[in-house]
């Protein structure tokens, strides 16, 4: 096969062969097609899209370009939760051991976080000792001691959306919706847990911004799991100003567990309850039942207890004293009165950045300490001097008025109060 | 200045600016962007397209990449000859001393064939001792001594396009019209000549198959030529049947010689006539008086005497006898009688290939005394065992039964005369 004519049929929107495609992973993984071809096929994938046979053929091979798991055969229960990226989401943490705490067992799949949305792994390693799975063997094992385990995504993993995603970076291809379904998909089809729940994030602090576009993806994601077998919800959930009201590593951790003890905050604590019901759906439960069964897990501690065995079985230390603290504050006030309209969470996104708690560019280091704190909510009213949002940072020296400016300009404040939009938009089953 | 944002431009459809082209090009010339971006790029050039204004922007940007030869200040008249590429078109041997011998100078930028089409620099590299100019100053000198010089396209000239065209040729690019117009006339504006006559193929044979094709790859050649104040005519001739009788180096100078001598090939010298034609009326001349100083110089022997005096020039062997002869002839003869319908220029091109009279891959050894000698036209009527065409060779063992299949493939048979079709199918000025 000449692939150069496998190009030319995608570059004139022609629907490529599952043949055709393995062709193309397979050039990926083992360099058997060089990087301007590669690059080429990219653009016009992204250009012409793919119809959901060829995108269903792209991410059964790139998951099988690598190690594959099988979660399912050994723990068929086992349900998985992926976000597409969002700001301030530390659901993940607070998911994980309270749908574990009902009986069913969670293998989250976490990474890292670049640019203005933080990845899990960065917040797990805020918790001193904690080491996140990288192996099948010590995943299972986690899984099989305390029903949760989070994984660390290894090398050999789908190493082909390792390849074609960092051709896709610098080639103008990410938005792509074929290419991110392949990416997020195969990785998930290669570790193979059979049940997932989705949480595809829509508004200025995503990656797409209006509810179409979320749509689109979250119909296809769901629908290529469908396509190999695996039983799916998708949420599609609000996210212009912050989900939870905290961006950042340690503190994540800290407002975490402050919703497993049932003082966190009302909205992350609400879309966390949501995406575990449909969880607990997955299992067999009802919907009432769900619900029960996971306020019992709150009001009872075992969702709290859960959290500190979860910590423990990764090596963790599981004294919230121990996560790293901060030693630097600055407490951002209101300039005015009035009714807060609008909070930018791309804008706070990209503060916590400059903190230190998150990353510009890859490989760039993570300030564990540093957090933006949202203290105010869109539909609130505040006064005048009355404090809207702490950053706390420990690393380097920072300008603390220019960070000041840019917190202040996130938050938008108007004469009328305004209602909130709804947290969830949409929901596919 | 971001170049995945400009690919992200094209990408989306959008018109690039010329700065950004100019990026796109530089970055191609001297190596700051990267082989995986510029092909990204081409890809969303070829699917996306470009206006005129790209178009202009971007030849002039390759035309400045390199060496400038500015022709037209020491020499305003010359005019250059380009054709996109035809089986058995041995024009430009016989239009540089023709028009030459009207006393208008020709500057000939000759390139090496590759797969079915011969190209002029192999022709010429059949004459013993012929080297084609390869710097400015032999160029020019050659030109002032007999007032026409082939010239070699060296690495100095346009290296934007060497790079590109390399990786069009890898990334199915190929046939993107702006990426086509811009290789052509950046070499063109390179050298500088301030007249040019263009001759459109277009058929079975050429790589533009239909009239509509070629006439929108004529109006853009055309339309960059005039942005850059070159005076330019443009033909469209068919490209079926092969022009001239003859495909392969040493046969195809024969040819040319014979041409030039009055006994060449009625529809060869046709078409030449007509290319020279406008030639001389961009130096002044008007339709009629054109016509009558060419076909003085021809009857003369003016035309031919110029062929020996630029043969002189470039130091090749003016002698006809010195030109390599075949090892081995394979007359193909007619398996049936009737009127030959049609004659298969691409099949016949892939057998003079075959022979050893061009190149499969860049780089291939030709052998120069390969050739195919096409005997019968279509509209002829021939007899069962009548000779259809002669295949020539030295270098290699061949497969007769094969070749002769294929040769005698290339010839339709019916049983009713068609009339031809015309040879100029359209003229742009």
């Amino acid at each position: 096969m000449n692939f150069t004519e496998v190009i030319a049929k995608k570059r004139d929107g022609l629907a490529l062969s599952a043949e055709e495609i393995g062709r193309f992973v397979k050039g990926a993984t083992d360099g058997s097609i060089s990087d301007v071809q590669l690059a080429a096929m990219l653009m016009a994938i992204c250009i012409r899209g793919a119809n959901s046979a060829e995108t269903q053929a792209l991410v059964q091979a790139m998951a099988a370009s690598g190690e594959q798991w099988h979660l399912r055969e050994s723990f068929p229960d086992a349900v998985d939760k992926h976000s597409t990226g969002g700001v301030g989401d530390t659901v993940s943490l607070v998911f994980a051991p309270w749908v574990a705490a009902c009986g069913v067992p969670v293998a989250m799949m976490a990474g890292a976080g670049l640019g203005h949305t933080q990845g899990t792994l960065d917040k797990l390693a805020a918790i001193p000792g904690f080491v996140p799975a990288g192996q099948r063997g010590q995943a299972f094992a986690s899984l099989e001691r305390c029903g949760v385990v989070f994984a660390r995504q290894s090398e050999s993993i789908a190493p082909a959306d390792r390849k074609l995603y960092a051709l896709r970076d610098v080639t103008a291809t990410v938005p792509s919706l074929p290419l991110i379904v392949s990416s997020i998909m195969s990785k998930k089809l290669a570790v193979g847990a059979g049940k997932l729940v989705l949480d595809v994030k829509c508004g200025k602090g995503a990656f797409r911004k209006t509810l179409a576009e979320a749509r689109e993806l979250a119909e296809a994601l769901v629908s290529v799991a469908k396509g190999a077998g695996v039983a799916v919800r998708a949420v599609i959930s609000a996210m212009d100003e912050p989900l939870g009201p905290v961006l950042g590593c340690a503190e994540e951790v800290r407002e975490a567990i402050a919703c497993l003890e049932g003082r966190g905050d009302a909205r992350l604590l609400a879309l966390t309850r949501q995406l575990a019901q449909h969880a607990l759906e997955l299992s067999g439960k009802g919907a009432e039942e769900a619900l029960q069964v996971l306020d019992q897990a709150l009001v009872s501690g075992r969702a709290r207890a859960k959290f500190e065995e979860l910590v423990v079985a990764h090596g963790g230390d599981p004294d919230p004293a121990a996560l790293p603290q901060c030693k630097n504050r600055l407490e951002v006030t209101s300039p005015a009165e009035g009714f807060i309209t609008a909070v930018d969470g791309e804008l706070l996104g990209w503060v916590a950045v400059e903190a230190g708690a998150g990353r510009r560019y890859p490989g760039d280091e993570v300030d564990l300490s540093a957090f933006v704190r949202v203290l105010v909510r869109v539909g609130e009213r505040v006064e005048a001097g009355q404090p809207l949002a702490v950053v706390g940072w420990s690393s380097r020296p920072l300008d603390r008025e220019g960070l000041e400016q840019r917190v202040r300009r996130a938050f938008t404040l108007g004469p009328e109060p305004v209602i909130p939009g709804p947290l969830v938009l949409a929901e596919l089953a």
